[in-house]
This record gives C-alpha cells, sequence and structure tokens, in this order.
C-alpha cells in the first residue's frame, strides 16, 4: 500500500504524482489542506514537523522531502529510470533538476511569499513580483544549460521524460499561474509541452486530482 | 585533475570540500570572489549562467549544483559512502539533507537576504531577522526528526558523519554568523561539533580556505 500525502496545487506533491505514474505505481491520495492550514496543524506537524507536504508511507515507513523521495522511488521502481546510466550524465540532469528544486521552487513557495509579503507591505502585488522574479531567473538559467546540450526530441536529455522534467512541469505550471515570462525560455516551454501530453504527466495534473478545486 | 570553484564562505561550496576531503580526493580551489561580485560577471555566467557557485570541473568534465555533485562524488569515489546501503534509510538521510539543502539554504542565501532587505527597506536588520527565521524553523524541524531517531553516536545516522552532516555543518556556520537561536537543536548542535573535530570537516571550514579574509 503506497499513500502520498500532498495537496493537488502543491508543487513537490505533483512531482511524486508524475513519478509514480511513470513506474506505474498504484497509489491512495490523502489531502492536507493547505488553503485551510492543515499544514500547521499539530496533527500533521507530527507526520512532517516542517509543516510541509508531501509525505509518501509505503508499507508501514514514512518518507519525506520530494527529491528524497523520488531517488527512493527511482531505487525501488527502477523502470522507467529516471536518471540516465552514465555517471556523469546523472549528475547533469539532477543538477537541472537542482536548479528547480533548490533554487527557484523554495524561493516563491507560499510560505516565503506570504513572509515577502509581510516584511514589505506590499500585498498580493508584491507577492506577484517576487515569484516572476525567481521563477523567471532561475528558468532563464537552466534555458540557457539545457540548450546548450543536444536533443533528437522535445525532452531534455534522452529521448524520455526524466527526473527533469518531473521537476520542470510543475514550476512550469507555477510560472504560468504567477505570470512569469517565458519568452526567452522556448526549449523548457517545449519540453513542458511535450511532458504534460503522456498519460502520466496528465493525470498527475493538479486540475486532475480529486481534491481540486475551481480556480480562486 | 578535480578542481572546485568556490569561495570560502559559500555553504555550498563548503558541503563539496567536506566530501571530498572525507573521500581523501586532491582538488585545487579557484576563487570565484562573491564580495566583489565576480560570480555576476559574463566570464562566470558563461560557466554557471545562475551566477552561483560552487563547480567541479574532473577530467574535462564541469559539474554545477552541489546536490548533484555529492552524489556523483559519491558514485565515483564509494568509500566512504555518504549515504546508507538500505533504500529506506537512504532515503531518510536524503531527507535530512534536502531540508537543509532546499528549504533552509536557499532561502537565506545572500541574494535572496539581499532582496528581502531591498523590498521591506528594513537593511541590515531585516537581513538577520530574516536569516534567523529560517534557520532557526528549519533546524527546528530537522531536530524532532532526528532525534525520534536511534543514535548510538553523536551522529545523525549511523556511526561516521555522512550526508546530513555534510550539508549540517555549512548550515550550523551560517546559523552562528547569523546568531540564530540553536537552544532548541541540542542533536544537531551535538553532530555539529562532532563533525567538526574531525580532519576532513576541519580543513573544509571557511577560515581554513586559501581565500579566507578577516572577518568583516
Amino acid at each position: 500500500m503506497t499513500t502520498l500525502y500532498g495537496y493537488w496545487r502543491s508543487s513537490a506533491a505533483y512531482r511524486l504524482r508524475i513519478a509514480l505514474n511513470m513506474k506505474g505505481v498504484a497509489y491512495d491520495q490523502i489531502t492536507v489542506n493547505l488553503k485551510e492550514g492543515e499544514q500547521n496543524g499539530e496533527a500533521w506537524r507530527a507526520i512532517q514537523p516542517q509543516g510541509l507536504v508531501p509525505v509518501l508511507k509505503h508499507e508501514g515507513e514514512t518518507f519525506l522531502q520530494s527529491p528524497a523521495i523520488l531517488e527512493w522511488i527511482d531505487e525501488t521502481w527502477p523502470d522507467p529510470a529516471l536518471l540516465p546510466s552514465d555517471p556523469s550524465a546523472r549528475c547533469t540532469v539532477r543538477g537541472w533538476a537542482s536548479i528547480i528544486g533548490c533554487d527557484i521552487h523554495p524561493v516563491q513557495n507560499l510560505r516565503i511569499l506570504k513572509a515577502v509579503a509581510a516584511e514589505g507591505g506590499t500585498g498580493f502585488e508584491g507577492m506577484k513580483a517576487w515569484a516572476q522574479r525567481w521563477i523567471q531567473s532561475g528558468l532563464e538559467s537552466l534555458e540557457v544549460l539545457v540548450a546548450a546540450h543536444d536533443r533528437t526530441t522535445p525532452f531534455l536529455h534522452g529521448d524520455q521524460p526524466g527526473m527533469t522534467e518531473i521537476y520542470l512541469v510543475p514550476q512550469m505550471y507555477n510560472a504560468r499561474r504567477w505570470g512569469a515570462d517565458l519568452s526567452n525560455c522556448p526549449t523548457l516551454v517545449a519540453a513542458d509541452e511535450a511532458a504534460r501530453a503522456l498519460p502520466a504527466f496528465a493525470a498527475a495534473a493538479p486540475e486532475a486530482q480529486p481534491d481540486a478545486e475551481a480556480d480562486v
């Protein structure tokens, strides 16, 4: 039994849905309602002291932090591989994923946006400008790196989506939501579109989740 | 030939110095002077488009993003292992490292601190409060997780330092620098102290680097 504790709009939960779908792993979903602040309640913090999602439970074990869980998923269900077999190529792909996972997403995550708006007293417009700034600068750096790499398909490394696309697609969802300018990132836009057309990615989309709500 | 492009006070470069020292790998160091803004120059951005350090060059290959490079180092020089051999334990340790690598360090990195101070107009005191806030809350969450885990030594997993300590020690250096309150993190404080007593960690300390300067 595999259970994903997440939220339809959580980028990090979105990553895990994609990976589990790619591997063909069946899983249950339990919502932690971020909109209602359930993540800050004692019950959830007893499971995840940071008050973050996602958490994956599998056969009695509890795992947290999506970068660690993605590696675990890839080790537990090796096919299809999320990382190249060559160590140097694996480092390249992990590095691309890490640009999103460390330097873009955490800096524009909702808890940070709210804190920045509070510090600056800039409200929603301040949040939006902050999100756009880090999303755009981060994705533009990633674009330079991936565009310099040989490709034969729209996917960023090899002829199938892998770890980079698992990080990219949720980040691009976020980028669109915040109105980031992606005109300098044609390679990333093409990879995102090609990946989202695949069933594993489509089924993982926020709007396809049981806890999805109408946009508010 | 292995060359580390870094800066004495960069936490992410500090991680790589520890790991290379633990593995007994000889490496040259080249400074990218963050204080003088060298990371934002065209020459450096042609190597690392984000304008960040570290970068590792090894036998003609160029790797970026310290989380990816740490995995590569562990795959390239397996002894001593930075991660446990059991997949579940590996996920736990990677998750602990990821709390620091994704949710603490990037949010209080200097470029973010400067941006927050500019947004809020709060200057140095605003930067300090922001850094303390995310360091303390993040480390306190990590403390809860590691304290719940059985240990027989001060180290956090197993009887030797590993991936968690590689992330922890530079983060604790940062925590002290910003005056974060670590009184709720006795397990982390003990692990940090035990690790810093070892030669691989001591030789990697910022003050022990050739480009170290007197505190300013």
